[in-house]
């Protein structure tokens, strides 16, 4: 397909997933939402479920939105070397709109959360409510531990996307599919639940890279500095383990 | 098909959604349920399985069960302009008799919540448990910014569904069918976990209206208002939104 | 198929259907569960996976599982009437066994929970947690009431069942099949977190007839009484919404 | 296919089966995690969906993942018993290397929950958090009551294993595929749902085994024993369930 329909199925498919995944931060996180301390089910839940939608609405350019899946596909042979960097760059601007979204969907409760007392006092190294609609945090803060975790979190992720097709279903059914979409989606509330737990899960770079842009950029009170020394997490972080899965694949069924 | 068909099927199935989308309000709003502060996931997961058990039933009209799902397939094309007002009305009869239904359901849990001292001092700008049973209401009442999230939030969904069809999964399956069923229910439930936090998320006309309306005619004790100064919102806010992803389909896949 | 054949599919799903739902009422009621006070929403999916459990093992006689479903099917006219009495008194059998495997399962928790002082004191019209394990109470008593709210949510439930095939998947898959089961499990979910709140949802007559027969043969301590007098409803409210849902069906549909 | 396919599949597999399952223990268990506390919803939801990942990653060698599976599939006489050994063999050291895995992503949060002082008075009699980790501890410690709770959910899973076929789909899909993952992954939560409270749910020889084996050899502060006294239960439980299950199967729809 033509680089100008990858670009806007991934624009508007991880727009969404960003909308929705940062979404339902803000909903558990913020004061006068109806889903206030919702609790972590509800994050893994929402997180998976922006997947779903943003897969299927970006179904015509196979749905990467995520830089690890690209490059993952790319390693494996399913995607040109050459749409690397469209993928690449379409998948970092919709996660620049879909914070934008977000701070429009939620912009009451993020002023209202922000306009509280205590958030003067918030600090880079201990992060408050409004820093989690927007990227993530470690609960421990050691940069090795850290990518550690997002190393096998991603490795997870993507070794459940590559070996999609292995095996066909009995009509023919291969690559993701309305089925596919599902299951990974399902996956994804899976790693949340399980590997979640220690920096917030980001197991995709504009993810995080995108909304932290965002919460650079926003004329927003109180909101303290946008931790540009843990950036670097969860960008190298799911990279490695997405080229370590697909290395896996090829060596085991490629 | 004819007028009558889709008629009656979209009755029910919109009754239904509306009886269980409202069910599950009055069940983790209303005490002496055994449901009472079930928390947001269970409203969430409520209202998606709502939408999954109507759009079942009402397969035969293809599902809208939401003016918003209405408008948009009319401007995509795959619905005629001359069955829109069959479809509307169908729509918001069905979402009436479903709100009569939740009463019925739930007759003992509303009186006995209605009959406690506090509920006579209810106003209707800050709404009440019962309220929350048959209407949408916004946390902060600012209706530019609920006319926003409401829009953003219903884009989402009709953004979701036109997008359906786009890739045939190998079966050669388009259109709704039972797996499309299913993953719109769940981006349903995505989309509470995720933008239902401002103002509950209506995201359908008649979901909010039919209720309203029954609102005012049922003959409750200390029932308060129905709010009707809001009541535009979660009627404009998803024609507009449904509006937009029609549009914006048409201009990317069109 | 032969009466054997349907006898013992539905007796081992109707089995897995009982000892599922059951066993989930006691993993959250009773003391010393590791799933105490997990709420409404394990409760709601406990049950809804239960009945996917059971509908998967008993494909083979269309997993009925429950009368309200075969005298549905009957007056549809997919099951023949002869082999009403067969399917009923199988899922009877079946429900008996599986609250007899609750009460192994949970034989620790049972007795443990049985044994505190304050069970001595319970009364038939406050039901105590273990009374929940095996057969539904109303959250407020009212015979008429309780019937409305059992005939509705079984109607809903039959709706949805009898409407399936009405339109054919791409693939031409009709019935119930592995997707059927999963779609129904998923409505039993969505009529729990809507529609379970005052009564506890028993929409299936030996879900509740069968686990009370083994409470009140079983010799558990302080186990109280085993409420015969409010039996008749979650047997009457069920049959009663499923004729109506089939008579509907034939109505619009037939 | 040959024993290297099998053991390369099933290694990887069940590796992130126990990965993700004992993942979600930690979440929830442990200090410093964002999910703590998340409670047993997020429990099996978190166990439903590793199966689902590892299942989905598996497909080529059948993703038995349990030697329970495996042993009732040889029994069923899908399995070659010639395969079993390296079936077993490969579920361990998956289950082995899974749970070395979830020590690098909670390497923070273990040694943090450790390192508090009650941790160091803990008794293998009433095991803390971090057990919980790494393998399955009774509520009420009594070996036959125990042994029967084990039996009685490897039982059900099995049954819905097994009974899988039995029926085809209309597109002439047998065998689990990813239609059969996904629902034998609902069928777990199902079972973490209703039948998990007393033991915690092995139902999985290697799951509590290979990370119990990782326990006793990790060089932990504060770990206490691994409870080896109670290691027989979670592996003869379940294959005495899982033995039973495919006997009936055999007797019934053989």
């Amino acid at each position: 397909m033509s680089s100008s329909d990858i670009f806007q199925s991934e624009v508007l498919g991880t727009m969404v997933l960003v909308l929705l995944g940062g979404g339902v931060c803000a909903a558990v996180n913020l004061k006068r939402s109806k889903a206030f301390e919702a609790g972590w089910v509800a994050i893994a839940f929402g997180w998976g479920f922006a997947v779903l939608t943003g897969a299927y609405i970006a179904q015509t350019s196979g749905a990467h939105l995520n830089p690890a899946v690209t490059l993952a596909l790319a390693i494996k042979g399913d995607t040109d070397w050459g749409d690397v960097p469209v993928y690449m760059g379409s998948e970092l601007l919709g996660a620049v709109i879909g914070a934008v979204l977000v701070w429009l969907a939620y912009y009451g409760q993020l002023h209202a959360t922000l306009n509280e007392p205590e958030m003067a006092k918030q600090k880079t190294s201990n992060p408050g409510p409004v820093h989690g609609v927007f990227f993530t945090s470690p609960e421990i803060r050691n940069p090795v531990q850290n990518f550690v975790t997002e190393f096998i979190a991603t490795f997870v992720l993507i070794l459940a996307i590559v070996t999609q097709g292995l095996v066909k279903d009995a009509d023919g059914t291969v690559g993701l599919g309305r089925m596919g979409a599902l299951i990974t989606a399902l996956v994804v509330v899976g790693i949340g639940l399980s590997l979640g737990g220690p920096t917030g899960y980001a197991i995709n770079p504009v993810r995080d890279l995108g909304p932290r842009i965002v919460h650079a950029l926003l004329p927003l009170p109180n909101k303290g500095g946008s931790d540009w020394g843990y950036a670097w997490v969860p960008i190298a972080g799911p990279l490695a383990g997405a080229a370590a899965a697909a290395g896996i694949y090829n060596l085991v069924w490629g």
